[in-house]
């Protein structure tokens, strides 16, 4: 790298310091912070030396669900992001049975892990009242039921599953921040799959009118800021030696790929799982600095998904990455 | 009225109705809106002349939950109004406990009728498996459990309630139409307790960029359009017989009951139920043509709400609203 280039690069990091700390100086400041961080520093000590399995568990912080951006700060309207949170809580599934604790950071309300087989309302349509007054299962969902109660408490009990909840991009962001800067101590033995759908852009909370805008006066012209790219911060100083994923999602195939590979690179992630909006339960591409791996749902299995594989083929990558650190 | 006045008030209207004939042009039609037509034929059908009550329910159309915008054709990002939907589902309750049937107009995934007291994840929270592998309530919830599955089945069984989800501002404003012109004949025993937070401002489908607006050039400016009202045409054409309350919502008392009155005098309603964010669960004002009538929750009861007493109010002043049109 010549000095002219150099010192680009080095003026655009400078900025994004400036902005990322003006981005948290200003952000509304977490309800209760203390008590998150207690949570995550018990899990992270419990998984380390879990009982029968005295070399630790291995940690993944999987995020995911659509962060919403305010537009008022006595809060009435707001942009959010379309998601599910459908990847992240079948990911999260496979990640704790392939021995991994999860790190689930999530939007509020959004699908929970053992819960994807259930139908949209399933505390109203999955039980009924026998005729001797006590509940049952309707018998058409008893192995949906089993499945999400059962396997959720026993994850919940074994120590191995930690939710925590967002609904803001200022939440999201401050929770993130937190997490990776807990998991730290794990170093290569942590990763991150960062499957949340996180907003672009925002209006800084000092910008925000307090109270609701008015409709009165016919159109609303909105300007909004971009929110500063916390993923270079997140590999250089959060978490420096954990495995780290990002998802880019397009409606446009057209742009998909060559836009993974841009945030592959300036974002200096591992790997980078690359979906398009129309066909992203069917097949992702992990985009890496080594080339492209097309990743497809099972489709000779009626109740595949495109999680298990892509879940599969990621740990083994961060068992070799783990082995690199090592040696 | 002089004729200035008259043809002032005629050009305004004009421009309404072309306003709004242009936003249901240009809006992507329902997917179902002959399935939905059926069933509110059948469920108004039912209610005229239910088993027992020869006479008829009268119906009440209840609107509740936030409308999505959304900011591009593939949806990825949407504006959305803050409401959990507690409002609608109670008073859903209360109408039916006072003899009326509900339509209940719901934001998908919102809070449903008799599901109140239950924890914010009641399917993971409110059962466990014994240890003879059956499913059981938790015992700090078996009374919400019951009451949630037992009442809510309960009114559906008996055709009081029918349930009928929207997501975005397009689909809510459609289903309206189709119920009030349905409820139509119903006349004065007809009610709309529209308490749904409706977008004040949208972008019209026509000029919505067809994909996922790039963040690459920096900072993001959105034109919205507005909404145009369709209180008015409400209650002139869709159903002009029936009982209509409005709700006013702001975040500044200082504004609040002078925009609750305006919106009375300007859309016709019958009464505006005028809440504040902060303390809209403790206490409305219901603003009417003689004069305004603050509700209050019940404190000295600890699980007592504010709209208890609104809906027998509202249901005491539908009924002379009712022997006023018989007459």
């Amino acid at each position: 790298m010549d000095s002219v280039n150099a010192s680009e690069s080095e003026t655009q990091q400078l900025t994004l310091d400036v902005e990322i700390e003006s981005f948290f100086e200003s952000t509304p400041p977490l309800k209760d912070s203390a008590g998150v961080q207690k949570k995550l520093h018990d899990f992270i000590k419990f998984n380390s030396s879990p009982p029968g399995c005295e070399s630790g568990r291995r940690v993944v912080c999987v995020t995911c669900g659509g962060t919403t951006v305010p537009l008022e700060q006595r809060c009435v309207r707001y942009i959010d992001n379309f998601s599910s949170g459908h990847r992240g809580a079948a990911s999260t599934e496979y990640f704790i049975k392939a021995g991994y604790a999860v790190v689930y950071l999530h939007r509020r309300e959004t699908c929970q892990p053992y819960c994807r087989y259930l139908p949209e309302d399933p505390f109203l349509e999955c039980f009924e009242f026998n005729k001797e007054s006590s509940i049952q299962v309707q018998p058409s969902y008893s192995e949906a039921v089993r499945r999400a109660i059962g396997d959720h408490h026993a994850a919940v009990a074994e120590g191995r599953l930690l939710k925590i909840p967002f609904t803001t991009i200022f939440e999201y962001l401050q929770m993130l921040r937190i997490i990776a800067m807990s998991m730290k101590v794990l170093g290569s033995h942590a990763m991150f799959y960062l499957a949340a759908a996180v907003s672009d852009f925002y209006v800084p909370w000092k910008s925000l009118a307090e109270h609701k805008i008015q409709s009165a006066s016919g159109s609303l012209d909105m300007q909004l800021a971009q929110v500063p790219k916390m993923l270079s911060v997140l590999r250089k100083e959060w978490a420096p030696l954990a495995f780290c994923i990002s998802f880019k999602l397009e409606t446009d195939s057209k742009i998909l790929l060559e836009k993974a590979d841009m945030a592959l690179k300036k974002y200096k992630m591992h790997m980078v799982v690359a979906n398009e909006l129309l066909t992203r339960k069917e097949e992702v591409t992990i985009v890496t600095n080594n080339g492209n791996i097309p990743v497809h749902r099972d489709k000779t299995q009626p109740c595949s998904d495109v999680e298990q594989p892509l879940v599969e083929l990621l740990v083994h990558k961060h068992s070799a990455y783990v082995d690199d650190s090592d040696t």
